[in-house]
């Protein structure tokens, strides 16, 4: 009875508990699982929830991943503003760096792994993905970019998608198919040679 | 009775099509149930083979399916020469649109992320990947850039690696992640930002 007469404050705040605990688990056990293996009734039984709770909020064990990344990523500083010291080379190689920094770390290597692979065959997962979380995050880049077009240091008719692809692109891709190591020279090196072009790079830059 | 007499010959053409047939079977039924529901059992019905055929030569669906896409690559022109005009900036767009077109299809599209993402998942594939279909390919790609080194259209202490990522990682990216239109323009854009360099590139060369 008591349960009924529960005011709403209280209600929500026991929602959002759960929510965070199913998002947490969502997280983690991918990490230990893998993908192929995630299960409502998994995350379930690690949140210490019903299995009802979650399909009351999410259709898909994909839907609730995806919503354990949003929670990340607005908690991270990929939703804030990219640095800007006014020298735009060292501003991007501070990101890469430590976005192969982020890439090394197993409490993220697998869960982002599962979310990449996922979104590569599920094309509704990668338009939710494409307008939730690589839109906005695109934005901060093509600020950064922008601000660079202001101080004259790229041209103003720059076609900001192909050099935020130029620049994001390659790390991406070397990560995921674990095509060659990823170092903080990588990430120089990849910086450098993005901004100056194959023609005018230099190995010893 | 027959059977156990016959001769070597025959049994390697036998074996030969039997493989031929299983690496088909792979390659076409990944494309129509995808990787999660591709299974030896489903292989060997589709190529009219016993499972226990399929067991002798490969250990799992993972390395039948690798084997279809090396033998697939083996009869393409992915095993070739890069073309050689003297024009490097052309060339490079003649590759790229040819990928752009071949991710575009299908038959191809598929199956090809099939094999990408279980890569991404499994490091002993990726390594076979890397051993015995990314590494020669690469290679092709070095020898285009080296003959551009050659007649000064790169610098001679441009890291090919670096360079390689650049023009091809951002195109395998947007394809892998549709996180953009894969169109022939994107692909002169991306070749003519890469040896230009964001610096250097206008949108309307």
């Amino acid at each position: 009875m008591s349960t009924q007469r529960e005011s709403a404050p209280n209600t929500a705040r026991r929602n959002e508990a759960s929510r965070r605990a199913i998002l947490m688990a969502a997280f983690d056990l991918v990490g230990e699982v893998g993908y192929a293996k995630l299960s409502i009734e998994g995350i379930a039984a690690r949140a210490g929830v019903g299995k009802q709770t979650i399909y009351r909020w999410w259709p898909s064990k994909g839907a609730v991943l995806f919503d354990a990344f949003l929670a990340l990523a607005e908690g991270s500083d990929d939703s804030s503003a990219l640095p800007d010291t006014g020298d735009l080379q060292a501003d991007l190689t501070t990101v890469l760096r430590a976005t192969v920094e982020e890439f090394g770390d197993p409490r993220f290597d697998t869960p982002m792994r599962a979310l990449s692979t996922e979104i590569a065959h599920d094309p509704a997962l990668a338009e939710m993905y494409a307008e939730r979380l690589d839109r906005p995050m695109r934005e901060l880049k093509k600020e950064r970019l922008r601000s660079a077009q202001r101080t004259g240091e790229l041209p103003a008719d720059l076609d900001l998608d192909v050099a935020i692809d130029l620049v994001w692109g390659p790390l991406h891709n070397r990560w995921l198919h674990r095509s060659g190591p990823l170092t903080p020279e990588y990430a120089e090196a990849l910086v450098a040679t993005a901004l100056n072009g194959l023609r005018h790079a230099s190995a010893s830059e």
